[in-house]
This record gives structure tokens, sequence and C-alpha cells, in this order.
């Protein structure tokens, strides 16, 4: 009965399935028809022309989609909690060559488009300063919040009007999405996301990631960039199929519905313990040492985060009957 | 019946297996057991104390070898032909900070100590020039040729008389163990090899390579330099599955020394034709162009490489028809 | 009567007579006889070994510094207003290829021990976040304030402790040195500082800074560093000549405490109009726009520095009546 | 009778006296009127519109200059004798993040547009290879000799037509356009250079070379990147007055004039010594052991460079009676 991380949970069958089905010979890097096959898959999912990049984790996707948006010598506005921020070690910095991040602060993990103004307009135009080049934003949030797409539209209308790019980490899309109930494209390209890293690891995926770039021109260099940081597999053709098997009859939808469906029964147990509202698949529930240690005596796995507070991760492969124990465990405390 | 690449070839069905057995709930990134008995279970294999990494690729594997070996203020020697000088799209650069690839002529890919020598003699000791840091040798050699443990001595002995770190870009590792019959250890740490880049991939591995590094104190800085180059994987315990099911029974031997005898049946075929002798599992050919075109119109697959000259390559999975057939056919020109 | 920024100071009489006596046929870069003196020259002045290096600027100084204590996989402490954060163009992440700067707040532009302590104790020690590596303080500070020698000491023991490096940006050193009155070694090498960039520039120099390493085996990299960074001067004896008839009977104390008079001068006008207490050569004064308007009226030459207050800096130069008239425009306000 | 370097000789007394006049209270960096008239100083001077930025060494020229125009993810082409790939430090491949320089041969340090040509054709187009994408030529070349006008015109030609960028090291610019008796513009922009080094510390200059852009769109990043490098000096009105001393009346033609007499008359007296055909201010001549010894014996300074060949450099300041000396005695042997 592990809550950990969606990061431990096991990879779905499809995707194993997927992967045995590419196991032929073939093209090596990414010039099978797997690979080749993903701009149009996504350009298609997104409504708009699509660059789509297989990458092997998330922190690369989120580091080379920085690259793309913001120069060596620029910043990205981010959100103090920001995963590029503070679990990466530094990857942005490095795939930037130094760039700079530069942090706000913000109620449930998100950034508003007044604190994002005020920052730019708190810095010189000079060489002094470094200027703001690009907004990161995290779709589901830190704090397992989602932005709605009129709050992306707003940050995208801004960083236009300011001329800055606009990267949505999306480690956590699936689930953003689900709990939203939009079209893909209407929570970025559309409310104006330059470049997004859309999950599939942490959602049911093995080995690879997906960068999309809604800005085409940004393709030929990333890929270079791609390559420069090690990333372009030799043999491609298996991480194109294990992220295709889950973009198939929107398994990737279904696998974030289980994961938001548990993690909201585990919400509605938590009640006015929650330290932030359940809109994805991450739930924050508020207990003392005595009350988490009677949940871990019970077999329950799952981070302290923070003082006073826990974490609980759900995943595609939620079992109903551990959510139900869990849920009856929390409001038995 | 391709002979394009080992990397086109599929993966070998104890990976797949491998992989499917580790498909369950466990520690995110590379805390899992499989990940953590890596460094035993190559230690083991080298006998001596190894700190051993799985990395997405071999490109990211020999960087981050370089990077450990080379400051950014420093220069690594290597042959012109090496893969990591013209064939990954400045990773090592990337890496390293920017260090130089100071480059050396030598028959088969191989470069040897006199050349060596000459070269860090040739420069002066002060701030202008950059200062030789690092050797990199690839065994196999990009022409196919194997260094012998002697070889690999001498320049290690050379290294470490100068101070310089030594890298193996064993991409074909195996392939080279296999012609020799030598031990893993006698040909890198016995021999003065500080990181060994050994390749699982093109020997019928799916998605990772090995960074292992004889020297444990460089192992602390170079985690922390893969996080960065964002390739720890959330689900490795799938690569250290994948890695492990090849070292099992000495599974990667075996693979090897399939490919190796197919490359050697072709090359008895081709005889003079012979660009280079055969020593792994790539062969060159000397074709002119009508005769490339009849092998290809029989349906044989592989690479021109430079004038006059194809280039063909055996894997794992080399089907003895197919290869009697090449022989047969280039027997017939 | 400008009191825009010791930056615009002109260069002292004694600076120029040095550059003109330098002025004959010698060994380029710094291999004349001036630069190679400044190593025992400085190591005679902070009573300890010092490895010292002219540079053409502070932010070189900095950035070097950071560089020589702080691999591109760490972080820096220092305080938010500092420098090195906010003025310097990102030349920090550029010369250590991309560390982070973490920021702390405290009063005075001073950052304190315990909140040191605390930011390090909320990092994970492992690769998903970047560790601390290096602490940095401005002496004195970007508030006009000082360390003392107590308080820097509290935070060089801390260092030790963490196993962190501790630079000082001494851009007004001889402003704090002279309002202390301690030795510069007190202040420096006995309190803990590994790396010290040294202003001269701003007290009457005219094109090179010194950076001063008091652990002599970071001499060689840092070196190799500046050359790297387009830092070595081909006619690097002029450059040494400007600092050493700076250090020549203690005119860089002797130009600093005329600046600190100035500045005391028209802190004391400003009584409790005074942002913040005057403690080297710059001097905050609460304005309204009104009165700073009257100010400029009347001939008086300064920055704004935030809502409504105003920065008055002095320097070597500064003129006993143009102080003098606008302590009492000041004080008629 | 000192013949070592360029860089050893004295500052034009011109020089000191305009940093004399330029000893006055004024802005801060590059904010004052004599580093603002550079832009337009160049752009008359060139015939063409030019951004001028002063920087303090030729590395960092050259450095930001290939930075300018080649980013972290290409190559940049150049001689294998040229001062950015052999005695900068790996400057070059700071500046630009990780670039790499690709090297060619050809006689007398100059390379022609069929070699360069055939390297760019060599390279495949994929992201395994590292792309061309600039291309940089030495004026004059390590071996003393000059590219004419046309020779320049042909490789801008080819630098257009394959879409790269082209820098000119000027370190010897001065002398070159003494020996050729063509306008600057001749022998840059007209001819297709996008970034000119232009050297005036070797030519009796202090403290700053100048950093000419001929593509205005590249100025304002070029302008980031300098500061981010340490290279904004704080009275940089210092710089800009030492640079334009030497432009005034032409002062630095003048002054390369009488270095390029010097070496001729060195040159001719070295007859059939000459290692290269003397064309601008450096003179290699064939001498045994022997013979250096009896020059040195009889006072005169030099480098040897390379086996059986010293260098002579002169400069602005040759003394004539020193030249007759030296010619002499080469004539002596």
């Amino acid at each position: 009965m592990q809550f950990f991380s969606d990061n431990a949970a096991p990879v779905h069958p499809a995707v194993l399935a997927a992967i045995a089905r590419a196991d032929s010979v073939d093209t090596a890097y990414d010039g099978d028809a797997l690979s080749r096959s993903l701009d149009a898959r996504l350009s298609d999912l997104f409504g708009a022309p699509a660059t789509a990049l297989w990458v092997t984790t998330g922190t690369a996707a989120n580091a080379l989609a920085l690259a793309a948006l913001c120069p060596p010598t620029g910043a990205v506005l981010c959100h103090e909690s920001a995963h590029i921020n503070v679990d990466e070690g530094g990857a942005p910095e490095f795939y930037t060559h130094g760039a700079k991040l530069m942090t706000l602060g913000g109620d449930g993990g998100k950034i508003d488009p007044a604190a994002i103004a005020a920052r730019i307009d708190g810095l010189r135009d000079d060489v002094h300063q470094v200027p703001a080049r690009a907004i990161s934003i995290t779709q589901a949030t830190e704090s397992g919040r989602v932005y709605t797409p009129d709050e992306v539209a707003a940050i995208g209308a801004l960083a236009r009007a300011r001329g800055l790019g606009l990267h949505m980490d999306g480690a956590r899309f699936a689930n953003a999405v689900a709990r939203l109930g939009c079209t893909p494209g209407a929570l970025t390209v559309e409310a104006g996301v330059d470049a997004l890293s859309f999950g599939f690891v942490k959602n049911g995926g093995l080995m690879a990631e997906l960068l999309v770039l809604f800005r085409p021109e940004l393709g030929g260099e990333t890929r270079r960039r791609l390559k420069r940081g090690g990333h372009l597999m030799s043999k491609g053709r298996y991480a194109a199929a294990s992220i295709l098997a889950l973009l198939d009859d929107d398994l990737w939808l279904a696998n974030a519905r289980v994961a938001n469906a548990a993690a909201a029964r585990i919400g509605q147990a938590a009640g006015t313990r929650l330290a932030s509202p359940v809109e994805a698949n991450e739930v924050f529930v508020r207990l003392t040492a005595p009350e988490a240690a009677t949940l871990r005596d019970k077999g329950f796995g799952f981070y302290d985060w923070g003082a006073g507070v826990a974490r609980f991760v759900t995943a595609w492969n939620a079992d109903g009957d551990a959510v139900a124990a869990l849920a009856a465990a929390i409001e038995a405390l």
C-alpha cells in the first residue's frame, strides 16, 4: 500500500506490449517510423503544428525546453517551489549555459500574472541585470493544484506582451487535463504555451517523456541540443512505442482519471486535514507525528512533506482496496 | 538482411524478460535493489572496486566520463576518428564545459603512446595553451580494431606518468573482450583505465549503458553531473534490469561472440578486399560503386564508409543464413 | 557636485604617475617584475601566504573567486541584494558554468550564520538538490554596512564546519578596513575568508582590481580560468603598477578615509532621514520626490535607490566644499 | 634591443596623454561620451554601420566575436595555427559554451576557400555531427602573412553562400592595412567580414582592444556577453580614450608603418634565410642554434619558433639603430 510517488508505480501492460511489438530490426536513433510519427500524432492531439521529441527524463525535457526559450544571458521566471528550481540538480542551468531562475511566491505553487509583471518591471533594462526571457509553470503544480485554461491564457498573454517564452512543466499534465476536462490544446498552445514537457513515465510509461514544441522553428536547434545532452537513444523506436501506447485510445487520460479518482477519495477522507485542495493525483494531509506513525504502522507508505504535512501520491495502478483502506485509516485518526 | 548497424538490432529476449520481471512497485530513480547492486556486480566482474552508473546512451557515458577526468580548462587526447570527436554532436564539449579534444592520427583508429607523448611534449606549460588532462581510446575502434591488454597498459602507464586520466569508450567492449579472450579487468582497470563506457545497447540491450568508474572518488560528483544532464530515469530499476540480464551468465560475451563470428565469416569472404583487419564485429570492404549496387540489389543493407569502402556490422542476432548469403555474394563479385 | 558613484571618480594622480613610470619595454602578460611582485606584497599586507592576480574588473574578480570555490554542480549562498546576484549580468553563473546563487535576506545587506545554517539544513543531501558549496559576503555591503571581524569569523567558522568556501566581495574593502581600524588580515584570512575581491578602481585605481586567494592550491587553475576569460592583459605591467601605486604608503587606506569622512558628514546632516547607518562611503537618505528635485536643482547629482530613498556615494576625491554644500542643502530641506 | 613581441613594447605617448585628458569625473562603465562616440567613429572609418565595443584583451574580442557568430552546437573553421586555437587558453570554447574549433592547414597560416568548402562538404547534415557555423581568419597571420582584399572576399563569398559567419582576428590588422594600402573597409565589411577584432595594444595601445561588429543586430546580445564575461570596466572612458588616441590622425597606421618598415629591413637582411615572406611586422628567420646564440650574445632578444627558426617582432617604437644593428648581425652570420 505505497503512496510514495507515481514514479514508483509499475509500467502499464500496454506499454510493455508495445515495446515487445517494436522488437525487430529497424532504423537506429529516431529514424524509425514510430519516432517519425510523433510530430503528426501530437499535432493532431493538440490541434496545432507541433514538434514532438522523446527524451529520457522529465528533467531533460524541462531543461531542453528552457534552453530553447532562454539564452544564457537571460532569466526564467518560475515559482520558488518549481521542480526545475529545487529538484533537478541544476539541469536548467546546465542546458541553458547558466541562465538564472528568478523565483516568485504564490499560493498552491501557482504564479500569477501580476506577480510576474511586477518582477519584470523591477528589472532595469541594462547589461548589469539579467533580463527575463521565459516563464515556466508547472501543471499540475508541486502542491497538486491545476492552472485553468484561462489562468494559463492570462500568463500566455503576458508572455507575448513582454516578448517572453512560456514553458509548461507537464510532468502531471495528464492529471490536469483529466481534472479540467478541457482539450490538451486549450491548456497549452491555444493559451500561449510555447513548449510543453508532456509526462508519461509517472502515468504508466517506461523510459521516455515527450518534449512538445509549438514553435516549429525551435525544433532544429533543440534536436541538436538533445543529441549533445546524450539523449538520442540508439534504439529510439522502443521509446516512441512506449509513448504511442499511452496515446492510443487516450490511455493516458484513462490512467490519469484512475489516479485522480483515488486522490479525490483520499482527499475526501482527509477533509479539514487537507493542506491544499486536491485537484490532481497528490494529497497533502496535515498529520501529527503520532498520526503519521499510526498510518505507517498500518502499512501505508508515504513521504513527510515539511512540518506536520504528509504527501500521498496515487497513480494509474491505484488499487481500490488500498485506497479505501487508507481513506478509512485517515478518517479513523 | 541488414548490416547497417548493431544499433538497429532488436533487443535480446532475456532483456525484455528481465524488464517484465522488474515490473512492480519499487523505489524511484536509482534507489531500487537492482540499481544498487551494480557496484558490487561490476566490482566482481572487473576484480577491483568499481562505481557503476547506468545512463541512457553511450554518448552520455562518454561525456560524463570525460567530465570526470578533464576540467573545463583541459584537453582530451583522442584519435581523429573517435566517436567522441565526430559523432556525438559536441556532447564531450558540453559536459566538460568546453574542454578541447586534441586529435591524433594512427592506423586502424588506434593511437599509440609515442604519438600521445609527442603531442603532450609539444605543448608549452603556460596558461596560453590548453593542457592535456585525459586520454580517450575506443575499444573496439571505429575501424573495428582492438587494443590488446599490453597496448592499453602502455597507454595507461603513459597516462599515469603524465598525470592524465584514461577513458575507454567501450561501445563495443564486449566484442573486444570476446576477441581477446582476456578478462574484462585485464583490458581496463589493470591496464590503467580510470573510466569505462561499457556498451550494452549495441549488444542486445535496450535503454541503458554503463559508466564504470575505477576511481571511487569520482563517483559522487559524477552522479550529480548525471542528474544534471537529465539522465537519472524515474524508473531506473528497468534500466538496471536490462543491464543485469546481459551480465547474467555472461550473456554479453556470448552475444559478442555471435557477432564477431559473423563478422569473421564475412571478412574471410572479403579477403583482399578488406580495408581493415576484422577483429570485432565490423567489416570494412573495398567495393566499387557497381559492386555495392550489386549487393544492394540482392537485398543486403549497409552503409558506404568513405570513397570505395562499405561497412558491414553484425550483431548478437546475426543470422547464419544471411551471413552465409552475404559472404557468398561478396565472393561472387 | 556629483555623488552618483565612486566608479565615476577620476584616477588618483599617483596611479597615473606609476603607469607613466612603467612605460618601457618589458615582458608581456604577467611575466614582468611588477606583476610578479604582487604575491609577496599581498602576503605581507595580509600576514599570510596569498596568491594575488590582477583582473580587469570587480565582476571578473568575483566570478573567478566563485569559480574557484564552487563547482558547476554547487550553489553559492549570498544576500539577495548582493552585487553578484543583481548587477553582474550573470557573470557568476558564466564562470562557474551554471552554479546556482541561493539568496538569503538580512538587514543592511548582511547575512548571518543562523540564516546560512538554516538554508543549508533545509537542503536534502541527494543529487536532486544542488548542494551549497560556498558563501559570498560583501564588504562593505550594498547598503553601506560593514561586517566586523567577529561577524566575518562567525561566518568563516560555519563555512569551515560545513565544508564551504568563503568569498568576500571587497569592492569597498578599503572603506571597511578604514572604518573598522583593523588589519586587512583580521577581516579576511584570519576570519576564514578563502578568496577576496580587493577593489581598487572605486578607490582611485584605473584598470585593475585584485583577486587575492588565501588558499595557494587554488592559484593554478584560477590563472587558467582568468586567461580563458580573456582577462590576461598583454601589457599587464601597467595594471600591476596601477595597483601597487595604491598599496604604496597605504594610499588605499588614506583614500578610503577621505571618502568615509565625507559620507559621515553627509550622514550627520541627514540625521533621522538616514535609511541605513553610514559605515563606509555610501549614504542612503529618505527624500520625497520634491526634496530630491530641490537637491538636483541645486546641482547635486545622485541616484534614486528604490521608493523614497536616494543614494549618495563619496570617493577618494571628495571635495570638502561640495560635501559641506550638500550637507547644508540636506539640512535645509 | 628586444624583438620578442609587440606586446612588450611601451605605450605610445599620445595614448598616455589621452588618458590624462580623460581624467575627470564622468559617467561610469561605457556611458561616457568617449565610449559612446566609438560606433560613429568606426562606422566612419569602415564606411559602413558598425557597432564598436572596447574590451580588455584581444582574446576577449575574439571569443566574443565567435560567440556572436557560432552557437554552442556549432563549429568554427580556422587555421590549425590560429591564435584562437593554440594560444587563448580555451577562451573561444568558454565564450561559445563549447563550440568546436575545426582546423585546416594552409601555407603561411592562411586558409583558402577550397579547403574550407571541402571540410564543410565532408560533414553530414545530421545531429551527430557538429555543423560549421563560422569561419575565422587571422590578419596578419601567425606566420606574418596578409590576406589581400580579394582573398578575404573569396572567403566572404563562401561564408555567405554557406550561411556561415566570418570573423577576422585583426590583432595585427593595422600592419595588414599598412602593408596593403587599401581602406579598412575593403579588407573587412566590403569583403564579407561580420566581426573584426581590431588590435590596438600591440600597436601602441594600453588596456583596450576593439570588437567591431558589422551586423548591428549582434550588438545587443554581445554587450550582455561582454558584461557577463567581466569585461565592462567601471572607468571605461579611459579605455575609449586610449583607442581614440590611436585613431586620431591615423596614428594607428603610422605606427604600423614604422613596425612594418623595420620588419622589412630585417627581412631584407635575412634574404634566403627567411622561413616566410615578410608582409607585416614579424620576421621568421632560419637560424642554427649557434647562430641564434651568436645573435643573443650581441644583445638581441627574440623567441625560438619551432626547430631552426627564430621569430623577430617589430613594433611602433622600432629603433632605427637597433634594427640596423640586427640586420647587420644577421647578414654577418
